[in-house]
């Protein structure tokens, strides 16, 4: 089953089934209207939901729509816990290889994982807006989980179990100011501004084998304006299978329902298979030439993340997002408000800005 | 105004107001059933709640009832954010000068914050349950704010207008989880267990003049066991001022209605005001006689934590929890769930459990 958010002006929009091969959709309405409230009464609510995708999926739903990834929120557009894991361990390598810093003895025995921000996740099109390109922009791909209940103390066993969604995300990352938060010891906060998700969330058996071992063997396809910048395999360099990251979160307290954990910045050793962020490219300069020659993103830069299956198909539809200034930003939101002459303001790009708000 | 969260067997729970002097309540319904939407819409739905608030406090509300913390849960029983600034620096010098660390030099320039888990707050009156006394179980007494909007880049002025409501938390840390996580650099994730809000929250006008330059000048006391830990001035201490604390958060994301952003442990200088947690007493200990002499928290023991106004008057009303043990709530628990005969099993203490199950 396919789920995603629709937007309508509200804060949670409008939950949606979409058809497997992203073509139509239908409003879940009668059912739920919100994901949260699925997640909320899972066993309930998901049948009815999995009845309608067969109904949508065979073209008998009586009113599917075709289905547009601009339109979309976050599946979850807030949730109540957002923690991320770093599971791959060639990331860590890589990133702390090019940062002087050493590699942690139990990085293979104990994950990494940091409490992110949810109360304001981006849409799989929606602009990124950052202040200044002093903080250095950059994109991670990862995959992600969302859970049911999952009680404190769960063993990694039981804590696959819990996994209801599966989901591909952008967690932007400011890298200029990881180093001072990472060296309060309090972790990632200003560095980690608001993530992004792809269109659809997907129940682990959409994906049939490639969810095993805990992981999603699906690969990862990370583009900046057009270029490729990595087809990463999400399982094979995953050392920490989900069940480990969520056993890891739920030691010392219970995990709600609707909690999302991320996989990190999927990755492998393997360096013909690309990366998935601009940190691990530098580094690899670093390491084969002896400096970072790509420099980070700037506005107006496009980024595009795709999952695809052993067709080529994607399977979450993608994230596409243009990196925008707050000025140019605000400068559009006038224009949008005020439209006539005074709309040629000082935006640096008020047209893609104005199509940006009116998908 | 004073609102309150009581349980209904939903996660959510059911809205209420409640009169000044905590006696008595009245269910919201009609209005908002959960705090959530109220902050989602404050402006329309606020002002009703308060002619409501008006009505029940002259003791002309119609469906009034006697007020009782242990039917509450957190006034926001999940939430989609909870931030937790350190802004007492007596706290900091305290704790880092025990674990013989040094001072961060911008101590008071660049607020210290962690990104907390939100999906599971515990109510005023429930037990806190800890698997491991190892994990050096310590309570923090803190003030907190809830937000409405507040957009990136905001200035700590324009934040401070966004403050909604003030509470009360016990951010339950283990402290002997701590330093693993402070060195990874990603921050407290296990080391930071579900966090407790007292039974209401307030809004600012509530407590008057004790509102002022973004601190809440109340007295927070603080006991284990009854006995007194210590009666600290929460406004006094208190370096960073809400408004700095929310801005912070909000440099570089925006943040959403129904965030809370906490004030990290209520600290003074002056000695004689005690602490807000066993870490500085602990710290004070090691700083006068060379040697920590107290314990952390064990198993039975009672934590009570109020906020009090100049004439004495709880303001959110009290905290009190008692610290439980896996085993001993999971034998409470299969108590409860076949009472009679086999309700004697295995359970430390079955009597007090049940007691708290049925509040």
């Amino acid at each position: 089953m396919k789920l995603a958010t629709l937007k309508d002006g509200s804060r949670d929009g409008q939950l949606a089934v979409v058809s497997r091969d992203l073509s139509t959709a239908h409003f879940a309405t009668g059912i739920a209207t919100r994901l949260q409230q699925v997640l909320d009464d899972w066993n309930f609510l998901s049948p009815q939901l999995e009845d309608l995708y067969t109904t949508l999926n065979v073209g008998k739903a009586r009113h599917a729509f075709a289905f547009d990834a601009r339109a979309c929120m976050a599946p979850l557009p807030r949730a109540y816990q957002w923690a991320d894991g770093s599971a791959y361990p060639s990331h860590v390598r890589r990133v702390l290889h090019a940062r002087g810093a050493e590699v942690p003895a139990g990085l293979l025995e104990v994950p990494l994982m940091y409490q992110g921000g949810s109360d304001d996740f981006l849409g799989p099109c929606d602009d990124a807006v950052f202040a200044d390109l002093g903080w250095g922009i950059d994109l991670e791909s990862e995959l992600a989980v969302i859970t049911g209940d999952l009680a404190m103390g769960a063993t990694p066993d039981a804590a696959l179990e819990s996994v209801r969604l599966l989901m591909l995300a952008n967690d932007w990352s400011l890298r200029a100011l990881v180093p001072a938060e990472v060296a309060t010891g309090f972790g990632f906060l200003q560095s980690k501004p608001a993530t992004t998700f792809a269109p659809v969330a997907v129940t682990p058996d959409e994906i049939g084998p490639a969810w095993r071992g805990g992981r999603v063997h699906l690969k990862v396809a990370s583009f900046v304006n057009g270029q490729r910048l990595g087809e990463v395999e999400g399982g094979a360099g995953m050392h920490f299978h989900f069940g480990r990251l969520l056993a890891h979160l739920a030691r010392t307290r219970n995990v709600r329902a609707g909690s999302i954990v991320g996989s990190g910045t999927v990755s492998h050793d393997d360096e013909a298979q690309g990366v998935s962020c601009l940190a691990e490219r530098r580094a690899l300069e670093m390491i084969h030439a002896g400096e970072a020659t790509s420099g980070w993103l700037r506005f107006g830069d496009v980024v595009r993340i795709e999952a695809l299956d052993p067709a080529g198909q994607s399977v979450f539809g993608a994230i596409e997002q243009r990196v925008r200034s707050t000025a140019a930003s605000e400068a559009a939101d006038a224009a949008v408000a005020a439209p006539g002459p005074a709309a040629s303001g000082p935006a640096a790009d008020p047209a893609p800005a104005r199509a940006a708000k009116a998908a």
